[in-house]
């Protein structure tokens, strides 16, 4: 499998989810939506549609412009009722067969799901139910629903539902179809988004409200944390199942994973990161020239920083956006100029001048080194490196694909050992104040935070009983396929 | 998906199974002797491997020699163990998690089979597991096996794999693979081959012994009938764990399906089909110049056929073996040429001659009627067809493709009827006591049939639970899929 | 050949060229400078290596980072000496055989060429050369540059090389190889750009100054126009075969198609950008609340303008980077939302705003009538539209692909028309003195312009023979291609 | 490049030809001819139709049945007039810009030719035009025939192609195509193959009678050696424009190359066959049981071998016709069971027999040393091995793909030797006289021998200009190309 090493030091979100019910052309509306959640996922997608007697799936690697834009995938895909699934593949791939939505043939009729987040004890689960005679074919936590739902004694389907998610921990924003209804649902933490819309008589469901704007929808609210929507011919219901718990959104999804043209639980993307920007600017200003964001993900954070700091705002990196997803470095004699792929100083721009460069985390370093390596060769007289978010210091279990936590920097690093390893002047951290003031909470609430914010604290918000126990962590199958 | 019009007129075996068990380079021997099974499907291939650890398995649509050769692919299937499948896609298809060999994650560990025949109450079985939970990720009836082996409340494998076959009526001949074993077994009735060889120290399963020649193994003898072998590290094991009944063995496979140079339940093919030939023309002669083949599969049947009547055997059609498996007839002005693709009459031979043309069966009557204008128009002035098979009057349920009933030429048509169809001078099949007589037996024991010879008498040795109540006969899952 | 209607509402430059003399794994590098030059060409690229024995070349459709980065595409292209081309194609095609580099093996030895720009006479050239028995293997101009050498009657190969070039009229600047050595030419106007730098004892030409950078070299200075640049193993050498003239480089490279971080003719791209910006503002300023770019192209001018007129620099519309290059718009029933697959407001930055839109010019105008319109939809009140470039009134014979004189906007509207048909409050185009202004001339000299504009002006610089007589403007061969 | 090392032990004929004038859909119909000579070449293949208004060229690698056959290629070929050309891809390849046929677009218009034989002295041709100034784009010989019709001086078509081919030694049958005729011309001596038909209206021409068979055209007659035929829409003109030579038709066409159904220069490849046995039981006959063939092309020779001999003609060896064309074996510790890829013996006819084993022409001999073996391993007591023809002493230079002299067991060896060497009890081969006779001549006649039989006898019927001088050997152009 090819590798884009350049690019394993950012973190990656795993999922995003499109649904839509009741419309003409669903598929193709599905592949409108899940384009605009692209960044949600590269490596594959997938699309189940159902046409009122027969589902259809399409599975494919690649990207959604590539794939299912084709006439003859979508013409694969007929029906007025549809869901998808993006996906950035981890480790291990287990190639198609871990791309979703998953499908079974329950015996009460067909069920496609496809899912945003990361069930942690699904493992655990996964061996109970092989004990009694389940048969898993991917390695995917999200199969773990359909088993259980197909085990479930409940009579009524979204009791089945009920029943089977009850028996999960972690994060789960899922979208589900049968031959009747498509359902909606968030974990009782809301820990991934989810949010409902309307286009004409038709119901959407999508993690990102970029992903109604593509399609003219219009944006209705966000899925509640611990909601259950159940949308059929008649309309929509809700239903609130599981035992209520506050909620827990995930605050990485301001820093870095949402667009910046969604709004996620009220709040606007692109404004969080300025106002980001701005914290960041009134907690650690550093004299200088001149703000230069590291493209695209620190553009927002250093506007806002530029603003809040009375400084020009300059592009003095330029990203190239033609990066194929199989950029193997040639050889070994020019391997060492992997970030050049993608960023380009402006000498012009920097020569001579001192530099706020902005960025949105720091996780392994490796790239910010080279980074600021880039700018110093270009002429930066100095180079104050601001982060727009606090240290990442532990793993993410619910749906990111992130290093093991001593790979992170700051897991291992002071905040000095850290400037020092990636050579800047100086280097400041958001606080977690600062993010959660930036979000319009007055600060980070000690006992019952507003975020899952886990990844800068620890703190997580739910049992992790896979990872608990090492043993189990090893993958389910044992089998290694490519078919 | 393309199609061979010109090619729907044959019967097709539905699938060929190898296994090795400890043995180097395990899967490259498997690939050998697919590509010697390949005659008994063409359309995809499947191999899993197990390197002591981890099993591996890679499927791929098209013929072995273009798929499972390359290195990269064997390399992707380490260890010392391997078995794999050939298989003849039917109508529907459902793409590549069809293709076998199938595997599961089992709670005892990972199981892998291949099976050639078929269940014929696979679907009410289906049914049935689904109501009690299980998910099925194809649509073949092998995965019942899986899934009636994952359920089952013995404690040792092998009583598992006998309790889920105990349940299971029809045709099977397989090859299973655990960590710790290899298992060929032959349904009661024995309906498809299964060979056990040696090559060295290592074991081999094949469905001919033509797979056995091409890796150079020696045939120990026929698996029997309802016998299970079970190979590991310290040799081999045989039972017979089903009821005992009188062996049916196919009899079409002596006539069409294996290999010429294959020795099957100890007869050897060509020979057999030599005297076919022979008892042809003891039966049915006709005044004839010269004895005429339709390439390739009437050819030892004419070289007998031409020894007995005395007349020269002679190549008047030549076959070209270049036909691609896509070759879509390209215009619909030419589309009547398609028997032309593969076959052309050598005028010089045929111009002024009686001839006797010599096929091995008539299903739809089509190509037959097409030949037969081919000899005519290359002026032959007699055209006496004779066939090395009694008229195929009725569906076969056991592993092979053959089109309903009432398509078949012989289940509507007398044989002058039919002779008048396909517009010879004069037609003769093999009766099905001389059919016999060419496999050695006297003739055909009305009371206990020596053979399933069910395609020529109706005559069906086991239960046909699936097709007998017609609402069961659609597939199973409602997922038409293409990934 | 499938096509993105969304895109055809820009100019394309059409080429992009670099070489490396002397220096292990030139192929690699050339691959990283032709990544660096995608922005030039994106359908197809080519490179040829001579490895001191033999020259090889590769030819791939698609980008250079998901076709020459392939470790056995490099392995094909061995030795120390290469050139590349990045192409976009123009309508017609013609398959892999128009991709550049072009290679003649001459009675001489063998030469290669890539070459940026376009010849204004080159179908009446073929024609002679064809009436002398040349044969044309492309329909490419760039090809009748290796006739004229191989015809050539001078004895020295820079010579034969003069003798072709000076046969020609209009825009080239090419990298040319034979065994022992590497040239650069710029037209006697220098209209298309082209660099020298050197990476320790390697010289290298580049279409841009940013190819220099991702491989470390150092610019040493542009290629003058009408000079020919000699790299031998002793080193370089400098002539000016051509009649001098007053040099007229492109100045829309600055306003569009060269990267912002590259310097070009002594200019850096994104400072005239931005003071093309100020210029904007200064020359046509409307009160607003925010300055939005149309992302990416319109990002530096709507800096310059926002920090000239005092107003935030907001990111109101977001780009979506993931469009495939096969982006077909699925069905009619949505195809009119093809501009929102790259392209979508954030409305709470853009909603009940009075807004400057900053685009960098305007071809058609079908692009800006939606984004507009995508404008207005996200809520604004007010939308004044600011184009960083005079009006686009004709077409560009010299490399560009722009649409016939009468498909521009500009060409049949006057400035009120247009700011009608694309429904905006107000419109401006930067005046030609502005835009003269912003590149650091004092004004355009009406008499020796310092640049070529004619696309603003249609004051065309060379003699355009092949189009002035109107049946010549067929492409010169009949024969359709895809092999 | 893959290789099949099991097939590099025949002889490969280089090309086939086709073309049909006046008929609508020529494409499809083209196809068709292509795929019935697919045995003279199977690489790649192209095809030119021409639409009255423009040519359309495609060129594939494969098999004729696997790229030729879609809907969507031959839909890019319009147009009543077409030809094509299969090939045998020669060692170096070239890709894709050598297959055939070459297209050139002439000042008095297009022109398309396909070429079955060798030129001689086109590499010294080649060199003299490139001294001129002509580039050849393709390292085939066929490509000279272009330049020198585009760079004839004479005044209309025909006169430049019989200038040109007036400059050629060697072999050729060829087929070309303007947009108002199409030409078919052999070589004074005849070498190659071309047949004319007629199907209705249409004029069609065709490397053997087997192409006009499966379009149903009817046989007009053999071009005549150095005739040159011109179909035009007012019918066709027959000329004979070179210097009279008595004909030279390659001899081995009999023994191999051409099909059996096929009739060439008035002789029926089948009959001939069986009369080369004949000849081989009346020179050499062994004591013996059964007479086994080599298949597929020792079985005519062995009908006719066992008719004479009164001995029965058995299958005694299977040939498995699946082989894919990339066959690679996979792992060295099987490499040596190659042959047994293609051919497995039938040990219950072969055990315990004296088998006279009848195959074509021996050439390196290893693989006749292997099926030797094969025929012991099963049980032979003793091996007879009779060959169809002479020992193979020469090299073609003709259109064969034949191992260099030194190669030819034949040249280094004895009879004797060579029977040791691929130890058979004992060996004979066809006498040169056999031979003649075979073909209805009464014997060689050595003055002036009716057939070129270089291969067996080193007597070139032509000048061999080219191979003469060693250093002119290399192949013309310097260029390794893969686009």
């Amino acid at each position: 499998m090819d590798e884009t090493p350049f690019d394993d030091d950012t973190l990656h979100e795993e999922c995003g989810v499109f649904g839509i019910f009741n419309r003409q052309d669903a598929a193709a509306l599905v592949t409108l939506g899940l384009h605009s959640l692209q960044h949600r996922g590269q490596e594959a997608a997938g699309i189940v549609s159902y046409d009122g007697r027969q589902f259809h799936v399409e599975r494919h690697s690649g990207l959604i412009g590539d794939t299912f834009t084709k006439q003859s995938v979508l013409e694969r895909l007929p029906g007025g009722c549809a869901i998808g699934h993006t996906r950035y593949a981890t480790t291990g791939g287990g190639g198609l067969r871990n791309v979703q939505p998953f499908f079974a043939e329950l015996s009460a009729g067909g069920f496609a799901v496809a899912h945003n987040g990361n069930i942690t004890n699904a493992l655990t689960v996964q061996r109970e139910l092989q004990r009694r005679g389940s048969i898993f074919s991917s390695t995917s936590d999200t199969e773990t629903i359909l088993h259980l739902v197909a085990t479930s004694a409940a009579r009524h389907f979204n009791d089945k539902l009920i029943d089977a998610l009850s028996r999960l921990e972690g994060a789960y924003s899922l979208v589900g179809m049968t031959p009747d209804r498509m359902i909606g649902v968030r974990d009782p933490l809301g820990i991934r988004p989810l949010v409902l819309g309307r286009l004409d008589d038709a119901f959407v469901l999508a993690s990102e409200t970029c992903a109604l704007d593509i399609i003219g929808a219009d944006f209705i609210r966000d899925i509640k944390p611990g909601e259950m929507v159940t949308i059929t011919e008649d309309g929509i219901a809700s239903d609130f199942p599981f035992q209520k718990r506050r909620s827990r959104f995930c605050i990485f999804e301001y820093v870095y994973f949402a667009r910046p043209d969604s709004n996620v639980e009220g709040r606007n993307v692109y404004e969080i990161r300025k106002r980001i920007g701005s914290e960041l600017a009134r907690e650690s200003h550093a004299e200088a020239d001149i703000v230069v964001p590291v493209p695209d993900s620190g553009v927002p954070a250093a506007i806002g920083y530029a603003q809040e700091a009375g400084l020009p705002f300059e592009l003095g990196i330029i990203r190239n956006h033609y990066v194929g997803r199989t950029f193997i470095q040639p050889t070994d004699s020019i391997r060492h100029m992997g970030v050049k792929l993608k960023h380009n100083p402006n000498r012009r721009i920097i020569e001579g001048k001192r530099v706020i460069l902005v960025d949105d985390s720091i996780v392994r370093g490796t790239t910010s080194q080279k980074i600021v390596q880039l700018v110093r060769d270009a002429g930066a007289t100095e180079v104050h490196m601001r982060i727009a978010s606090p240290p990442t210091s532990a793993s993410c279990f619910y749906g990111v694909d992130t290093p093991e936590k001593s790979k992170l920097l700051a897991s291992r690093m002071s905040i000095e050992e850290m400037a020092d390893y990636i050579k800047v002047d100086s280097l400041a951290f958001l606080s977690i104040d600062g993010l959660y003031r930036a979000t319009a909470e007055p600060e980070r609430n000690r006992q019952a935070p507003q975020f899952c914010d886990a990844c800068f604290t620890g703190d997580y918000p739910t049992a992790l009983t896979d990872f608990d126990s090492a043993e189990e962590t090893r993958p389910l199958s044992l089998l290694a396929t490519n078919g």
